[in-house]
């Protein structure tokens, strides 16, 4: 009986199939560990773009119309910001302003970003361990023809728009593994990589020192679902960064990405023609409806997928 | 010709006078020291409730109404901070926080009081010169029977309910007189003490170290507007205080207070008897309406105050 899950996960892709397992398993079940390499600091704010957008989904508070940030928001202080002759390139509401502003004033007052999220989190009762991958500062960037750019220039200010040369997480090395995320794997019997694109949100994690090594030595199945369908990324830049960096854009290159890490890739019907490319490169590849649109979609992959893990990976 | 003013002013009373002179005296005529003693950290941000009442006035946006903050404020910051179990006891509306957030990121890159200052009140086109009496932290501390309480809390939290048994003035020993307030008075052909409360607001200014000396050695005429009229506070806690250690609730207490450093007392017509009183402390005093409830009677004030010292403090 699979009955404790470890997801990686990223932000949009990341959020939708958590919160279609956290529906269906107990929270003691599950563990998130969350990308933190989109992280930065905006007006002397520590800002966790991919760890809110998962505690915010899981709170049910999150702005799924917009794509981001929470439902019914404000944006009086930004506005004030620019009246001061502030950049507000980077959207944030009053609301969410409030999440930065605590988690600043805690990280300051001493507390690690693993402590200040547990604290977050709870209070927003999101139950589940929702864990930053690291304590440590990991920032991705973006080597780009308009030069090297944080993941959030890259991401907001340019809107995607600059070609990817090379991607570098600056402090992975250094940076230690987050408690949380150590205890998550240790108690998991599977690991789930959530759809989040894998060269932005499951590369920094697999960027910390020692990460890989965990994963390859991982004892219980280890499950992908890719985001890449059809050809085409179903949220975001990755078909886009994939075409740049000389990949084809294809789930066979998720396939590619997750060697020797993953057992099971779970790709959509509309690439079923790829699963005997997926199956060569030693991952078992496994077919569905991969599209997440409604709540009960993500409920149902969650709970395919769990299926699937009891059933040691047999469809 | 008076030409060069240098204000001291707290909170409420001294930003209607402040507003008055500002409404008729060209900005490079104008430098208005302020009270910190005021300033606390709220959620990690630097709050300055005195500057940024000065500041809002002269800007026009402060909301009269209410007797603080902006106008149109919304609270959703502090809404979601609540949420996030954080004491919100304070009050700070969304567009306010911006002024906290920016004064604070400034601060710790490097900046002083003065500098960030001087830059919000640019980019609210405050032009004459507001100063911070002080760079360094200054604390005003009530001792009272409910034990040490800062100004915000005995003010805001506690609403003035404790009974004040001293006043301490944390930091001012060392505290180092801002650049600006030494500029201003270098400049300045004669001073104006602001109705603002004489223990609460202009004590800590004349706590500093040096700053009593420069005011009895100053070169020209310093006049007082008293804010106790007719035995009561205009507003605020100044009666309250003036009775609880023992002092009497009268425009004389406030001549007793500023024995030494100032020539010309304005008292209200009101208090006219009591002139005579004020005279025998060595400080002359002169009787008007000092009531100021419209921008017409900030502006009247103003006006009769610069023709006063425009004639020797011969009304």
């Amino acid at each position: 009986m699979t009955n404790q899950i470890l997801a990686l996960a990223g932000g949009v892709g990341g959020a939708k199939l958590s919160l279609g397992l956290y529906k269906i398993l107990s929270p003691n079940q599950l563990t998130i560990v969350v990308n933190t390499g989109d992280d930065e600091e905006f007006h002397g704010l520590n800002v966790s773009p991919d760890l809110d957008t998962i505690m915010y989904t899981l709170a049910g508070i999150y702005d799924n119309t917009n794509g981001w940030g929470l439902q019914n928001e404000t944006f009086n202080t930004l506005k004030m910001l620019k009246t001061y002759g502030v950049d507000t390139w980077f959207n944030l509401g009053d609301k969410d302003l409030a999440t930065h502003i605590e988690r600043t004033r805690l990280i300051r007052s001493g507390w690690t970003l693993s402590q200040v999220t547990r604290q977050l989190c709870k209070r927003l009762g999101v139950h589940p361990v929702v864990v930053p991958m690291s304590d440590n500062s990991v920032r991705t960037i973006a080597k780009t023809n308009k030069g090297n750019l944080t993941f959030q220039e890259y991401f907001v200010k340019y809107q995607c728009k600059p070609i990817i040369k090379g991607l570098e997480f600056k402090g992975a090395k250094q940076a230690k593994i987050s408690p949380g995320f150590i205890e998550g794997l240790t108690k998991a019997n599977a690991i789930i990589f959530c759809p989040s694109n894998p060269l932005l949100s499951l590369a920094p994690i697999l960027s910390l020192t020692g990460v890989r090594k965990l994963l390859e030595n991982f004892n219980g199945l280890r499950l992908a679902v890719s985001p890449i369908v059809a050809g085409k990324a179903i949220k975001g830049p990755a078909a886009k960064i994939f075409a740049e960096l000389g990949m084809k854009v294809s789930c066979v290159e998720v396939a590619n990405f997750l060697k020797d890490i993953c057992d099971i890739l779970v790709i959509d019907n509309s690439d079923a023609h790829l699963a005997g490319e997926i199956n060569a490169i030693g991952i078992k590849a496994v077919v569905t409806n991969t599209i997440m649109n409604s709540d009960e979609d993500k409920k149902q992959l969650a709970k395919y997928l769990l299926a699937l893990l009891d059933n040691g990976g047999m469809d």
